[in-house]
């Protein structure tokens, strides 16, 4: 029967003993999404165009909050991540951004939370910059894609 | 017309400058939810039950992810936070966690990016303690619910 | 009847509204032991001698902590601390190094938990100075004894 | 003779270099006390019968500082810890909390000082959450109980 | 006679007591400069010309470090700053990037730290980038421009 | 043809990926000075006789920085330092303060920015504890002067 692996017998948090993994290359890639109206996009947009920061503000705030997971997550373990990159891709119509982030590492465990936690931090800080036009805006969709390496196997999002 | 208030006219980002608003009371609410498999919400009900440690993690990640705030997210103020409380609701049928924070500050500038990042932290604490059973959860619908207090007036969610 | 501030009616954790108390100067002041073999004490106060770092490591230690602790303690309030000192008595035959803080702040809620914190990481500074010549260290009776400004008026320990 | 590893031979402080030692696992286990009035404990218990957070969130503090101990310690080495793990135990007679902490990591140096550090954090949270009805709570008997792994050999505190 | 202040009458560092210094607006300006070779300098500018994120990561990490200070320097003051902006203009013949940093509080103390902090990050943050291209970069001509409100009047360097 | 390596195809930021690197032993030596009036030199100078805390702060400080810089600079990797030492070379006649830091990993890259951030730190603290009797005070000639280690060979500035 499965149990919650950081939580112990009697259901007390704890952080899992990694001590007897293997150290292997390990990547983990999430997504999410913020939806904003289209004339709040178009001003990033257009920022982008006049080579402005917006966008690449959320970038280096998204990797920056890669490496700040395991001090905001409680039971994450602190990991020496090996790269991070954070994607964006617009759409329009829809006034949506879509963010993807690949992190790697090698080491005794998986990157899933930092990979999560830099998507998140991103649009937030999307949220922030535009929060003067558009306070509606809702951040959605935020899942992992793909995981590998490590013993459980790779794990790609059906 | 509107623009994006964290850049300056040739579009670089900069923190606005906020030394001539009045401190006032203010207050933010933001939400979210994270859906997971109803076998997987269980465990962490189960866990509540016997008086585990699971949801008061996230509460607590999430309490101090508020006053991480100005750290993560690159343009926002440091501000003094007077309170933070976070509160959860279960929907076993769809396999649902609603997450919702209130935050209070007397400032200069408000406080929805401290309420959004709560949230925020405290769903992406839910992930990784359940994340060793299931994989697929997905973190929606973070969204600011109100704001009071500050020059700009209340905003109410529609 | 008294009950526990920092949990509310269902003894959920949450940061305690503060923001309708008055921001007022308020001091804290708190003293901790540390207690070493002689040899052990000796060398500290030989390297004081020869005008070595370790007790000033020791006190620089406490002096940032003082800053860190909201970022420490889950549900202590963020605060601009307008003063820190920390003061360290040696007592040679007793083997025993006394540390006292004094922090002071103009704001809504006191200092104890800087001040607290403040002699707390001061003793782990010394014991991790000294912890390869004497893993029996003690750390010990860390108290406040004294506190002043607030509405709860001033506390001084009998 | 005996010396103080973190002062070079002038009494300067730096960090030892490790970079020769062998990565090996090691384990270290602290222990520590927090006394208080009986009233005040029994607000706890209650606390906890009531499926509260008050242990909880001192459990959380801990794991977390842990994590936090080269940042608070200027000479400790940044370590990626594999396990953290903190357990209470109440003496209703005595008014005391025993708090007790167990470290593991694979690395070039040992975890006494983070058992050390979440112990004593862990105690700080216990007081920030009770000071209201308790100013008078003593956090004492900080101390190392036993430490394995490592070129130094095993030790336990006799 | 003048004397550090930063230091007690034995000599022993503390962070000031400024708890009756009147909070006031104040303003710092500090300027620095990175030299490095011209292919260097060339390859910035055309990412720049490309809308590329090196200038953009450099001025963020400018921002954020500005915040961090008081975790930094370890007599700073924790502050709430009210703004900071950063420039940067280059001089493609000289092969230097010249960076300007403008910081406001209202605050008990000045904000001279968190300009210089801005200003030596941002320069780091630009020998990161370009190192593995040009090791011999130099960073130089850190100094305080300009400081305006407080007690002790305004400076403007000579 | 040379690029900047912490910029993708699209000149866009990323944390470069080190995952195939091997991990060796590295070192990095950096240098920095601070200039200030000889009278103010001579009152540093009269503390560190005094066996006061002036230098020993900055040299704390800096330690500390070198641990802190893969949260300071937005593309570092994070890194398990095996050594921080920082040492001060006082020039009286010329009112200057000249400071060299050595940093030592087993890593996958290098500790330049280790080393180039604690000799900045080190100064900027030298500065905050002088600037009540000296704002002229100017940071300059940080550089790297050795590195060794690493598939790119060694450096030595020329």
């Amino acid at each position: 029967m499965k149990k919650l692996s950081h939580l112990d017998r009697s259901g007390k948090a704890r952080m899992v003993d990694v001590s007897r993994k293997t150290a292997t290359t390990r990547e983990a890639v999430a997504r999410g999404m913020i939806f904003m109206k289209k004339a709040t996009l178009a001003l990033i947009m257009d920022n982008q165009v006049a080579k402005g920061d917006a966008i690449g503000t959320a970038r280096i705030a998204g990797i920056m909050a890669a490496k700040k997971t395991p001090g905001l997550i409680p039971l994450c373990h602190p990991l020496q991540i090996s790269s991070v990159s954070i994607d964006f891709d617009f759409d329009r119509n829809k006034g949506r951004i879509a963010i993807e982030s690949r992190v790697r590492v090698t080491g005794q465990t998986g990157v899933e939370m930092e990979a999560l936690t830099a998507v998140s931090v991103a649009a937030l800080t999307i949220y922030d910059m535009c929060k003067a036009v558009d306070k509606e805006m809702v951040i959605s969709d935020i899942m992992l894609i793909k995981k590998t390496g490590g013993k459980s196997g790779p794990f790609l999002r059906p």
